[in-house]
């Protein structure tokens, strides 16, 4: 089976325990994550061959990241070493009306300062048929950027099919450029765009045309002026969250293939156990069902969003929720029985 | 006050903590617990005298077993030690849209094993005026299925008030009986029974006569159906349990017996703590109540739905609420006021 | 800018952790916390000069407490040292229909034998524009009721703002004194009443003249009652709790100025973290927008209330809640988004 | 088989984890312990059959102390119930050179203010064979101490054996009282007496006659002035402690049957995990060896000893070695192997 | 690289806190470990390749055990699915002349129940060059030991190099055969055997011909004796562990190659931390030195035994030690400065 | 009493639990601290008035450093805020042969990038009388280096006494410049010096005259060729540390005034709980017992050498003990006997 390879960051992340705030913690779990990695371990967990390019700072911070990409089986095999430090982002778990907060410290990171030309793209895709990045590794350095775009013209040279999500986090992008510089060029060879439509034309630099966007009838159109700015893109998607409270989301889920949308039913989503990674518990389940059934949209959507749906229920970055589980989920089955 | 003496496994339960996944967990919560032992604790914490009579295994883990049920004022004079090990389960408790997992890993347990003949029940009986049994120990294996024929038999010769909860458990049954082959015998001296119709026609091997089960006009006559087959029962009684996701149920009761259907007003259960054993609350609410006011039937129902509802807000299999608390509720109060 | 006093106890608050029942813990989470202190905290965390004035006792825990107030910027120039003990509560966190449970060991700590005259009052207030105690201090001992008007009639000798909590605590009172006996006298001083109207006619020793409380319009006339009572009177407000379970409460607040009644919008609260300390997150948010924006009444409620809201989040006695968090729910948004 | 009846008080005991200092603690370690209920439990993990007398406050805390002593098979049919609280102490547990410290928080508990007459001692003492009691117990309150009388008289008048631990704490005495007035009227009943000799000297205010302590000639001397005084003694043992470093003890023990000196080696412990309680498991260890071997003094003093070492390694008040534990180490078999 | 592979069972090991006796214990530590694994990540850790060969049970607590081997980059490609449950151990750790515990819950394990030809050993080793295997496998059942026989017999023709650790445990060897009927076939292909000289004896079922055993002059003649027996065998080691209490070790090592003794310099080993694997750890070692310098055999039995040394300091089954850290103890640097 | 002022970084310091490896670690221990802040909090426990200068991040985790200097009643007045991030060191704790390890992660921390004049020393020292800082703030960045020099520029013009500890860490001075270009000028102007020989030769560029060091006769002549160097120096002193493992060290002390050698006892320090800032606490020890008594030379290294062996047994970054508690250590008490 061919792989499927991310490219991105692989973070430290600190969290409170028992929704403390900062202020009253004493420790704090150490768990790993970053959107592309944990894309990959949605895709493993779902029994995909995959692949996670990286790059790790030679220290026992480091070695622990590299630990933990094994433990979900998850190839390692083209992982850098070298920089100063892993990233870090600290998690302060809110609860009903007060939200998460998050604190970078991702500046400097190894990832942030590797240099173009030291990943071998060819070597990495040789045995690839997929590959998938998202919006924060541009968003990291010009030097990430600059990586980035050499594996996306790599992919595409390969012939491999290529999925991006958005990922714009307005706290990233320090080092000068805007979205708009940087975005268009690598997203030219994506067939597979995630991320809400506002994002879409923000970090594109481009204007909406049509600004009915919550009309039915003119979701199309609007799309359409991305899919014709991107003329390699195949499919657009995103979630649709309807935030009650920081511990009670509403999540549906969008697929438009060009042609035609597809809608996922909108579930409730309480108590919010943790929703960070839950976009990308989405992507890994729109990847998984494209690629073993590319032509059942719907199928596809409901699996990405029920993916999605189940991952506020699960601590840590990942999505380990099983195939049977999101399928059960995607079928309408909500009730949360005892398995025993 | 004579004595209520239940009959069972007590396991070593090992749950993740904070809504962990199995894969998660880098230690686990270590209690125990038992359906027809959590009984005995609701009893106990009740202020009744109870007793339970099991098998421990001679090992530091059959002595812990030993001092919890100490702990909670269960009596312990009829236990038996031998074989290999304490049965044990792991539960991985889900939130919201995911459910909570059981693996069972309780074969060869000492009570398994445990001989015909090994318990003198007229000794155990002597004092005693109502004797507990549930489905799960026929189920774990022929010995027990034996020994547990031949505790009813020897509960009916001396006089005592049976009750028997149906407990089925798919997991179980292994041992080459299904329950229609083991159950109705068994529950021919039962005066009391818990579980929900359908489970009792299955494991009773019967066939419902009548189908229109959901209609209130015929629900009696589709009691009666068992009550004609098991000549001693009195009562049947069931808890209703709407599942609105893990974390969020709403439970009614009912009582039949012989004549009307007493019923529980229904309450919403959120967020569900631990829903393990809430059966067992209930079973001890109504044994409980049952005592009390023997007439009172309607005060029993609503006494046993509140210790379910009740049980669902408690970490660990036993339901601990005071009579007081489950009284309250019986009566509506569902505010959840800090006592102070 | 001149400083805020509060005066009260400080205790050691010992909790079971998930949700246990006393019971079940083999340990407890360690804080601190009492009314007057966590008002104290509220109002230094919004950038406030504030003094706590208590009395701790000369051993590691009540250093431990003193380290405590340090830590969250809370003045300690004129706590008094010696007696025996730090009071303790020991809490029980409820969920759903279980409620929690407080059990008080609080008799003879350091403040319950504070002597009268050993607080220099004139030297506290020297540099300050506002004192506030509330209806626990006075409940402890004799001698603290004693200490408590000593410090209204000095407050209101040196002009400064005085604010009340009323705070009725049914397992204090103890000592042989009843709250009508003892609270007129210190509410003769009062600018700012905190309490519901049934609690402050019941401690004030008054009969409601006008039943009809629940009718907006005779709410006014109500309340006039009290001022008439209490000439120094300028604001009476009170939280509007609808407590739907332990985990789930919905909070309104009503402020009245003399002519006109302010009422916060009610909010959906859950799930409830922590209830304790909620009122005084309330009491923290009025005093702190009375005091920078005096003629803004509505904004006044509308602060406390959600001040009020956001400490139910947020675990331990304090309120946590920065002004931006405040004012953002105040405001309406209760999405409770990922700030990142 | 006749029971052993001990008399005191159960305190919770709050310490910190990991060497911690109190003011590093966000949590404490809840567990039980008191000097008369830790010989109890001692006896009772030995096989026999204890009841433990006490007074306990009819709340939460008072529960999960009872709790604590039925766990552990210690007869609990003779507890009082009444009185406002339950002694606490807390622990801040030393390494190295830096000791431990207790905080006491044990004033007006339940058994301070028990009553004269209260407890029928001859109900107590029915089925009893022995009564021990200690030091602590008369330290606490006038009130205490005359049921501690009321209790040697009656144990005296049944027949019982009776043993004595000195067990003096500088920071309780605080009534009113000092030992010397209070202790010898109790020791005129005592076989058997636990202490350090210029202790003894010290709480029956006694002038050594002889000063030649260390002289293993005059020892026998020595004790022979405390055996003239009290009529009774049979035996005085003592530990013998010599403090390295609270993580390094050296203990060895002494009993004198009134003739000769009976010593057991010295042994090495090391890390010391708790040193509370390792008095009353020395204590607990002679209790046991006197009742199964009267005749054997070496074997008990040695038994003794190994106990009190044993307990040094275990967390908690209690000792919880087993009698083939303790029997290896007054053996000689020091090298912790691993058992499997 | 060629690779190291190693055949064994891998158990759940649920270990008790802070030296809690197993009474105490209210959660256990959940790790994973069992001989030949620890083996293989030793020599996964020290950069070596190498395959874990093992029978899991298809269920959650399985799939955490294949996290875990991934994790160490422990090669799992030839591991069988199948069985009811996986081993576990419970492990109480003890103290200075307190011993730790271990409690044996494996019977009817995945691997007990192994199937004679379910493994394609010529697969398994077509790309390795050493197999390593211990006593305690033929230990668990006799369908362990068939598979134990089929896999040495395989390696043997395919020219693998074998080592073997004879790992007794009086505990095990359940099934109705006793060592000598087992081990010496086993033992035919062995090019290394570990294990102390008694041990070798006795689960060889020979008689030590020359009893002189301390003597330095007949120790190569008795290892002789054992070389005489098992023509294949080119060296044989042991530790030497003299055991001052739990918490305090000398550990020494000794390596013969059929004409030298090499004695490792003995070392203080205090703290213990954790002293389980510690063999394992030895064993790891000494193949890891013996593959990178065959000849250099003062080297082998340096690093071996300092690698053990090291084990009793990092908690869990593996030796987690690096390179470095070995090679600095082994040339005599104990002085445990901090790195940074 | 005027004030003590230290300058340099604090630290979040991430450690692992129960000597856990980092590997090993799912969660981390979150305290705070740094060599010239640890020095702050060792005086305001001895009761003396102190001022912390740095410079920390606008975001949650400064704040939480903050909170932790107000906790210590350790001065804040004067810390600036900017930057981006807290530096971070990583703690892995060793025992017995196995080191512990630190990992910084200090970097472009909110101190490294200070600006020269962006603090205004006159007003920092307008009521200060000992400056204290060390080699680790010139070592972190040219910036921090430069204000660094500016702060001992003026503590020298405002007279006030200028303490240094060497404190070389060769993982820092990573911005191009060495320790022998940098400290001389630092050094100009201290008054007390703490550091070994060695490192003071290396760090200053001097090469040192006379050889002989372990010779007591020659080690005032080497001093003088420092203190002929320093004109300002009127105390030199360094700890003396015989390593023996992680867990077990021995500490001596040494002061040389000018004219004579004053050492303090060498004592053993097991186990060791946490040697991180035990160096801090002897130069907290060496300041407060200078201020005290400045005639007591042999006073001071005893009491700074008890500091610092205290330090080992205490739990985080700073010295928690007692001036009691050191002084009857120093004095030569080192049973650890329990205080109660």
């Amino acid at each position: 089976m061919k792989k499927i390879v991310t490219f991105g960051e692989i973070l430290l992340r600190l969290s409170t325990e028992r929704h403390l705030r900062f202020s009253q913690a004493t420790n704090f779990n150490a768990t790993y994550g970053g959107g592309e990695f944990n894309v990959a371990v949605s895709l493993a967990n779902f029994g995909m061959e995959t692949e996670f390019v990286t790059r790790l700072p030679r220290n026992d911070i480091g070695d622990c990241a590299l630990q933990e990409i094994r433990k979900y089986k998850v190839g390692t095999d083209h992982i850098k070493f070298g920089g100063d430090r892993l990233g870090i982002y600290f998690l302060e778990t809110g609860a009903g009306v007060r939200g998460s907060k998050v604190v970078y410290d991702r500046e400097n990171s190894a990832i942030a300062t590797i240099e173009l030309g030291s990943i071998d793209w060819k070597t990495v895709f040789a045995d690839a048929k997929w590959f998938h990045w998202s919006g924060v590794t541009p968003a990291l350095s010009s030097n990430a950027a600059a990586v980035c775009l050499e594996a996306v013209k790599a992919a595409h040279e390969l012939g491999l099919t290529i999925s991006s999500d958005l990922n714009y986090r307005s706290k990233l992008w320090k080092y000068g450029k805007e979205p708009k510089d940087i975005m268009p060029p690598l997203l030219q060879y994506s067939h597979i765009l995630l991320g809400d439509l506002d994002t879409a034309f923000f970090m594109t630099g481009q204007e909406k045309k049509d600004p009915n966007y919550q009309d039915t009838v003119s979701l199309p159109k609007i799309y359409d002026q991305l899919f014709n700015s991107f003329p390699n893109l195949k499919f657009a998607a995103t979630t649709l969250r309807y935030s009650i409270s920081a511990s009670h989301q509403k999540i549906g889920g969008i697929l438009y293939d060009g042609t035609s949308i597809y809608n996922a039913e909108t579930r409730e989503v309480t108590p919010v156990i943790d929703r960070v990674g839950s976009g990308d518990a989405f992507m890994g389940g729109l990847i998984y069902s494209l690629i073993k059934n590319p032509q059942e949209k719907q199928e596809a959507i409901d699996f990405a969003t029920a993916a999605c749906c189940l991952k506020h229920t699960i601590s840590g970055d990942y999505n380990l929720a099983t195939i049977e589980e999101i399928t059960q989920l995607a079928a309408g089955n909500t009730s949360g029985k005892v398995s025993r």
